[in-house]
């Protein structure tokens, strides 16, 4: 049994990064770049209007004849005379031979000509020619996330496709003969399957949208036989139940069975004691408890920073938080607790129902209250530590 | 020109709930319960094991003969005399005259018998039924979310299909004569056409995935023809470009003429000042300012709060967090300003390139700090508000 430290370290030693896909830029939200993105133009790509104004060439005079328009998208390279300005507009090409912009409201102006009221420094109002970036800089760098500021800006570039880790192709291998799927008739003794839609549902707020299920009987040879060709196919397979010590628990002798290598087995933990972590080259196996609770905490602990490390994120760890807490905690297990919580802007309140059977708790909460093994007790108003999970 | 606070109100105010609509728990990932849950059957469903262990009527007794076994999903209901226990398993029904489970670890077993070593108080082990949730009562409240943990638990209960509210369906409508699509040629004075895919991805992070983009010519004629159509068939139709002050701006015309009922127009807030927003009938209209990082702005301080309503969210502002100031902040355009910023656990650092036409700051952002409109300067180490944009 190792502590908690350690097998989140061995997950991420273990999860590689997965291979490397061009994509297009508008469908890129929420993968990882696989390299880093040069410009290929200036930002702006010429001398740009940052107001809606008139722009001149400085000097010590304040009025001018309006000689012409520079509106957006215009490219009327205008040779201004030193008496003469023309009305431009916001984002609008400044001409060559003027080098200023000065606000319409600090000016008084008729058809033929301005005053200017307030007269701005040499060179107010005008955007440098690749302020922003210039061609051949950097972009983003590798590993960075593609939100939507990122496709915006990639996009103001010209850039339409981008080099992304692929996203991992997930399976979920549910076993358990007391297991009814929702909508057929609940017999007695039996429960309704919930954890495979659950682990769907998590594996997609990463975008793995197409996660097949796969369904077994209890025991070593079916097991064996569907691990067999789902080990091949998938980059990630969960595995929901089946991983106990009790008698008929036999999904560790498949998966052993099928070379699977053994990474770890058991976390000093609760609830999620009773997790194998295992690979078969670049496939990470994770068998998870069946209970639901267990199941879902250990997807957020171990499972979601494997697929985070697997699509290149730089950051696999959500960060932390500290809050002060609201009563007492006891922790007489000598294991690390995960419990789940609501925490507000300073506070976090440890939930009713940490049974590891009991979702309802999970679906209220907004955290796991992570109290190490080491600690017998949390006081209240102590300042505690949780994982976010919103 | 209203405050920020007001303008917020006011989209708060007009953004009222979609319709209702079934749809699978499976498929719910992400959408807001516009009813309220209540549970078809008690959970769990019969007595259950917590523990692999042995089930006996509680006594004074330490020994006991195994005369049978219950697995995960029987129920065989067999009747144990006072010195009889059944070798049970976690989630296995519970025989009706056994009371209490012992931890297999508290067990001296062979074959026919066990010695229990450390006796459990009577009902130990035990799940009651409907110790989760009974049949009939509430399992979620109207306007909860669709997290991973309730798609479980609704199935854990073998619901199908709940009701939820519909997302709503946008479009995008781009205006500028200066823009160029990506992948096409710059031509000289233009700039590539970005706000759509950005804005494309904005909502797409609310999983409307099937955003509609239009674009038009820089006129009142091409805008006011669009609108016609798009009015009619979008819950949420946000404009890009062509609400600022310059004379060629005339969105806001070809809006008041297609019915729309303005509701507010600039805001004193910097970046994102030229902002229309207004409603024909249940379709709200956000003109949003061409600038880019404006325009992003304005999407996460408006746009996705009315989204957020229309879908039914019990709380449709992110938690606005606190941090520490690294550095100096002046503010002396009396507006309020939304500054691009990185917090860590404790502390926030304002950006570089806060103009509004950047968008690389906001791409390695993961906040906006506000500054009041009455604040003229914040002192390093000061406690900041931010708003969350990760």
């Amino acid at each position: 049994m190792i502590r908690v430290e350690e097998a989140i370290a061995i997950v991420e030693a273990n999860s590689t990064k997965m291979p490397v896909k061009q994509i297009s830029v508008s469908k890129a939200l929420g993968y990882v770049l696989a390299e880093k993105v040069i410009s290929p133009i200036n930002m702006p790509p010429f001398r740009q209007s940052a107001m809606d104004g008139y722009a001149f060439k400085h000097s010590i005079r304040h009025q001018y004849d309006i000689v012409g328009v520079s509106q957006a998208g215009d490219h009327s390279n205008i040779k201004l005379k030193t008496t003469e300005a023309i009305r431009i507009f916001t984002g609008a090409f400044v001409p060559d031979n003027a080098d200023t912009v000065v606000m319409q409201e600090h000016v008084m102006a008729n058809k033929e000509s301005i005053l200017i009221a307030a007269m701005p420094e040499k060179n107010t109002n005008v955007r440098p020619k690749g302020e922003q970036i210039a061609k051949g800089e950097v972009v983003f760098e590798a590993n960075t996330l593609i939100t939507p500021a990122a496709i915006g800006f990639l996009a103001s570039l010209g850039i339409m496709t981008i080099a992304v880790y692929k996203k991992p192709k997930s399976a979920i291998l549910v076993t358990g003969n007391e297991l009814v799927k929702p909508g057929q008739k609940l017999k007695k003794g039996k429960i309704f399957e919930s954890n495979s839609v659950m682990l769907q549902a998590g594996l997609q707020t990463f975008g793995l949208e197409k996660t097949k299920v796969y369904r077994v009987k209890d025991n070593l040879k079916a097991t064996k036989k569907a691990l067999e060709s789902i080990l091949n196919k998938f980059d990630i397979v969960l595995i929901s139940g089946g991983i106990s010590v009790g008698d008929y628990d036999f999904v560790k002798e498949a998966l052993l069975q099928n070379d699977v290598k053994e990474l770890f087995y058991k976390i000093n933990q609760k609830p999620g004691k009773p997790m194998f972590f295992g690979s078969k080259n670049e496939t990470l196996v994770f068998a998870l408890p069946g209970n639901p609770a267990s199941s879902l905490t250990n997807f957020y602990i171990y499972v979601a920073p494997a697929i985070k490390n697997k699509m290149g994120f730089a950051e696999i760890h959500k960060p932390k938080l500290v809050r002060k807490l609201n009563a007492d905690i006891q922790n007489t297990t000598g294991k690390t607790l995960f419990l789940k919580a609501k925490y507000d802007e300073t506070n976090v309140t440890v939930l009713d129902g940490q049974s590891s059977a009991m979702l309802n708790t999970f679906a209220v909460a907004n955290s796991l209250l992570i109290v190490p093994q080491e600690i017998e007790e949390y006081k209240k108003d102590e300042l505690v530590t949780l994982l976010p999970i919103d």
